[in-house]
């Protein structure tokens, strides 16, 4: 059973212009970033939600054929994925499987497909 | 400066249904609803995350003309708002507007406009 939201990723046609009426227009202040991490596409910041390690995420894509770059010229700017905290991910991605979820598992990541979430993509992500 | 993502709404086509798969397939469980709330033009299910007062709101149309209705019309299901934890309401509204930020307000509820917000409709939400 999900515990909280712990971040969002909003993905963004420019990342240096997003940062900057983020910071400047409603008042976050990036902890990391801009950095480009090709391994996941993007080139990504983290404005930090108080002190509990939550945050906001901005993504711009980097290179062809990313998930955020696909989203991004079919759907626009916007919410790109909602995290929520669990207690143990392989516990909660086994049992949402288990109740006909489309759970989708990359790697270490687990998310759950849109269309189970009625137009918002989840990713699931351990928290203590 | 915002402190936690207190809820996400989630603008959906059939609350029923949307709940039904909320509560079987990812585990949550309504605390309220489907209520049907005329005056802001939905009907609409709480799915509670944690102790702490935070939730996930499915959030249904009802009648012509309502934010939701146009919104899913115009984009399907998916995050209507996300909103934010400050501190004091009316001092938080007033530094964004201050700022550049173009801040709604509609009687006692606050709103960044999207295009701030890069795709992202924020609620601003006083909570201690």
């Amino acid at each position: 059973m999900p515990k909280w939201i712990d971040h969002i990723v909003v993905r963004v046609n420019d990342i240096n212009q997003s940062l900057e009426d983020y910071e400047t227009k409603l008042g976050m202040k990036a902890s990391k970033g801009p950095d480009a991490i090709p391994a996941m596409g993007m080139t990504r910041a983290i404005l930090p939600l108080g002190d509990d390690g939550r945050f906001i995420e901005l993504a711009e894509p980097l290179g062809e054929g990313g998930a955020i770059g696909g989203a991004l010229e079919r759907y626009g700017e916007g919410v790109h994925l909602v995290a929520l905290a669990v207690d143990n991910l392989a516990e909660a991605a086994a049992e949402m499987k288990a109740n006909g979820a489309r759970v989708i598992e990359t790697g270490a990541q687990v998310f759950i497909h849109p269309k189970d979430g009625h137009g918002v993509m989840y990713q699931l992500i351990e928290r203590e």
